[in-house]
């Protein structure tokens, strides 16, 4: 396991989030880049008043977990760390030129491309299950996110990961299809969800989970 | 004008899109990246049929614009484009190592975590201009990145840009702030409004932004 509190590189997580949330903060992906690429991480775990406090904005402008630092860099944004953390390994990111722009791409991709598809529909099916405007809305939201789904699923054809073997790119894009709220609409696309489970049957992923998942308090912690 | 046939570098872009989104088509950023970098680029213009066919989803496997090519190097997603050239030239990117993950961290935050929030309103205001759904969401999606605006507000304070000079973080964040489509939302935050202009009165800017109004014809063309 690579929490150790003497590591150099610390992330950030929730000390308390409710039960929907656990296993879906995003500090699991800069874990998971860390257990895939075997670099030791330690915790710094804040409450949601610290995190949307001043100081903390300084490290995170928008109040949220992960932020990062090591010896050398301090940033925010799980993708960019992903990105970060895959440049000292090459478990991550191939070490040429071309290869390396194709993980930049579809890390990219994952984040501006799929995700917001995605969480248009976790909105509705998550935070705003009974609202007149989402069920108005959700068929065009299926819709929408079934044209990404399906665009992704002919790119991956019969392939194992995005692009030759496992890359950063394929943390981003497996946590993003993880968020999916609509099993039935990932069912249509046998190849994906085959790749999702690929991603999160490896051993680092589990590792990353059981440390997010051990790192909640059972009751809401004040500040 | 950095815009050669012979260029090394090749950017798609479309060859005609209707008057609304003349401007706002995403190989303005790479084109941008380019005249900031001095790096001459060739364009190769697409119509919608052909963008969606399957020879070029091996390029952009979602069947958009841009996507990208040197000589070593394909790719597509915009803000990876801009970063991959930003490497090619300090005029976007500094050269140690806590500087280029600043300038990837601001990157990516622009693109998951303020544009979704500025695209969500978009959709309502141009998309879904008189949808019943988008009347009832709209005061949630205003406050939603009302809250993103103010702690990017928040961060930027007297800034002239997000990370000392200008980089390629402000390339994809004032795009991104571009397309808030209600002018009294950012009213509300006047270092926001003053950083988005200073970044698009910037003399490659406008070079980038005539370089894409002078590619569109017309009218529409066929395949």
């Amino acid at each position: 396991m690579p929490i150790d509190p003497n590591a150099d590189i610390e992330i950030t997580g929730f000390v308390w989030v409710p039960d929907f949330a656990r296993g879906f903060v995003r500090d699991l992906r800069p874990r998971w880049a860390c257990e895939e690429a075997g670099l030791s991480y330690r915790e710094r775990l804040l409450d949601f008043e610290t995190a949307k406090g001043e100081d903390y904005r300084r490290e995170q402008p928008f109040g949220q977990v992960p932020a990062y630092r090591d010896d050398e860099v301090q940033m925010f944004e799980s993708g960019a760390m992903v990105l970060h953390i895959a440049e000292r390994s090459e478990a991550l990111m191939p070490e040429d030129r071309a290869g390396r722009a194709r993980v930049l791409t579809w890390v990219t991709a994952a984040l501006n491309s799929v995700e917001p598809f995605v969480f248009d529909l976790v909105n509705i099916d998550t935070f705003n299950k009974d609202a007149e405007w989402g069920r108005l809305r959700r068929p065009q939201v299926i819709e929408n996110l079934r044209g990404r789904l399906a665009s992704l699923s002919g790119w991956l054809g019969d392939k194992h990961y995005l692009e030759g073997g496992f890359t950063a790119a394929d943390i981003i894009m497996a946590t993003v299809l993880r968020e999916v709220s609509d099993e039935a609409l990932m069912a249509e696309f046998p190849n994906l969800v085959a790749y999702r489970e690929r991603c999160i049957g490896r051993p680092a992923f589990k590792r990353a989970m059981q440390a997010q998942l051990a790192s909640f308090a059972p009751e809401p912690v004040a500040a």
